[in-house]
Order: C-alpha cells, then structure tokens, then sequence
C-alpha cells in the first residue's frame, strides 16, 4: 500500500510515521507513506499557499492551484483508489471504513489547515471526506496520522500477531473485556480468579460476558446495529 | 494550563508539539506540555512495563506498577482535575468536552499501548476515560495528540483571531459552510457571486442557509439535539 499525504506542515507529521508499529510497517515495506509539502508546488516567489476568505470573515483558506498541481502531478505517476479530504463535516471514521481502506493500493489524503480549502478542492479532487469525530483540530495532519494508523495496522503482516486485532474493541461491534496482567494482587486488588484458573472456555465464556457487558453500559448503540 | 502525558513511546509524540499551533502556545506560555516515558518509572533492570494477559490470549499488558508510580510522583507535585486515559472504550470526544477540559488547570493524560492498560489502572487511578472515536489505533499516543489540540486551541490567546474558533463546525451544531478564496474563477470553476458583491448581511444568511443545509445533508443526527 502507498499513502501520499499532502500537507503545509510536513514537519508536524514526522514522529506518528517513526516510531513504533507505523515504523516498523514501514521498514518492512508492508506500507510506503510520502509527506509532501504543499509550498513545493507554488509557481510565485512568496510562496502563498493560502489567502483570505470571499465574504469576509476571520481565518485563512487554502487555495486551489497548488492542490491541483499538487495532486495532478501524483495522478500522473498512478492511478489512486481514494483522494480522501481530512475534514470535521466528512463522514465520520469507523472501524469499518478503516478496514475498507486497507485493501487499497494506493491513497491520497489532502490535510486542511487554517480555516480549510477552497470548496471548488473538494468539488472538482475529492473522492471522499472523513472526519476522526465531532472536534476541531488545527489542521487535518493529526487526523491524517489516526486514519493511517488505523488502517495500516490492519494490513496483514504489521501486527506481530494477527490475532490480536481480531480481539480489539469494534471489530465484532463489542468494546473489549477488561484484561489483566501480573501481579496477581497489588495493594489488596485482585485479579479475577476465573482468569488464573486455567480454564479456557470458562475464561472465553466470561470474556464474552464482560465485553457484552461493558459495550451495553458505555455504548448501547454499538448493540443495535 | 499544564498536560502531563504518560506513555512508552515519548519518541512518537514530538513532532505534533513541535510544529504549528500547539508549537506556539507553549512557546506564549499559555500551555506546558511534559512528556513522561513510563519506564524511567520501572524499578528492574529490564525496564519491564507490560506483560501477558491472564487467561491467555494475544497482545501484552501494561503493568499497574509503574503507571501507579509515575501518577503518584506527579500528584505529590499538584493536584489534578482529571487523570485522562485514552482507550476506544471510554466517552467518545466531541466539542463539548474540549471546550469543558480547556477550562482546567492540571490534567494527566495516560496513554494505552499494547493491548491497553491492567483493569485495576483504571478502576483505581483514571478519573475520565476518553476515545477520540470508534476505530483502535496502536496505542493513545496520537489519541492524546488529537486531544491535547483539540482542547489547547481552545484557550484564549492560542489562535490568532478568537473568533476563528467560534464559526468552526460543532461550535453551534452546525456544520461550517462552504468557503472559498482567490482567484475567482480557475478552470471555470466559479466562486459564488454572492460572496463577491461586499453585501454582508446577505452574505451571512447565506453562510447560515449553507450551514443548516449541509448539515441535514451529512450529519442530520446534529440537528437532533
């Protein structure tokens, strides 16, 4: 899988990219990840990636002819499943669509930044909006970085044991149980005595419980679908 | 304002503290954002901080004993208001607990890695547990990113214009509407010619049609409330 991300601030997305199961997808080329920083695709001396709003109104928005440019000349070297715009009004992010993405070849994400772009960008480049949740960031590179992640740990061969995104919380419409781990006792709080018993369907059949359990407490919608 | 975040994988977290927004307001000194690797709180030689579930199953545990111990350490320092963790099962994160936690002055953010932290963390030191959505990431690394921005763009002083802020999607559960800059037509593509005629009070309740309508296009749900 390819992901090219366009940005202004290239810098802010370094560390998500070189650290940890990112990293390690990436060395083992599962996944190859391209920052490009969208003032290299300006014609003037200035530079000038954004500009102010028509109507009025506080907050820069970026322009369009970088964009293009910048995603024209992409387009020219591949062919791309997605040109997926990071924005808070974008359908919103789910284990789903996270799972669907991993099975493309090749991506595109355009961050906005400032107060956003130009909506002829998103009428004329972009095949699809995602939003990370109902918030306000200062541009889309952090939401860019959560969409990669959640999807390039799914891409098999990334995680070292690929069972263990199968047991995540969403993958089967369950928030996980809780889990423990040693000692078995810390300051007079015990761990579970079914899960130091050995029992393995009886520990199953209590995991399933918890996670049904806890998913109707915090999140009841997730039972109704 | 003073964020504490506690993590394995410090290295992961610098280049969204270091670049844009977030960069600017610790350098105003209207946030302080430390960073705390879990394992300069491990007493063993090994550096251990996770280890196998009980009852089986894939994916390590992060121990109680050094999140106990770096928690306590900070709390001997100041009071908290919130000891924040991050994991897809807890409250979902919308504007409203960004702009509600800007208003706080001490907050801890622990953030899960693995398969996420013992149980007995969380029933006994977590005040508030927070998902930025309904997708699992690697760890609450980028979790905590996205919510430390989230909530420090929201501190007065922070964005340049505070009325920036205020006509952002969410703010008024009204999604934002379409924006555009120069040049006025680029491959025949035009801006709306409302937006050009300097005719304010027009432009504003077109704004405001455009935002009511796009939000019972996409996110009718927000209008429901």
């Amino acid at each position: 899988m390819r992901i090219d991300i366009i940005t202004v601030v290239p810098d802010l997305l370094k560390s998500p990219f070189e650290a940890s199961i990112l990293k390690r997808a990436i060395e083992k080329g599962l996944v190859a990840v391209h920052l490009h920083n969208l003032r290299d695709y300006v014609s003037d001396n200035y530079k000038q990636i954004d500009d102010y709003q028509y109507g009025g109104g506080a907050g820069m928005v970026m322009m369009i002819e970088p964009i293009d440019k910048c995603i024209s000349h992409l387009k020219s070297q591949r062919d791309y499943d997605e040109v997926i715009y990071m924005t808070p009004d974008g359908s919103t992010l789910n284990q789903g669509t996270a799972n669907q993405l991993s099975l493309k070849k090749n991506i595109i994400i355009l961050c906005g930044h400032y107060k956003g772009v130009d909506e002829r960008v998103r009428e004329h480049f972009i095949t699809r909006e995602i939003s990370i949740g109902d918030y306000v960031l200062s541009g889309g590179e952090l939401g860019a970085a959560v969409l990669c992640d959640a999807v390039i740990r799914l891409i098999p061969g990334v995680l070292g044991n690929e069972t263990s995104a199968l047991t995540d919380s969403f993958q089967d419409n369950l928030l996980a149980p809780p889990i423990y781990t040693r000692p078995a006792e810390y300051k007079g709080w015990k761990v579970p005595e079914i899960l130091t018993t050995g029992n393995f369907p009886k520990i199953e059949a209590w995991r399933e419980k918890k996670a049904y359990e806890r998913t109707q407490e915090r999140r009841p919608d997730l039972l109704k679908d």
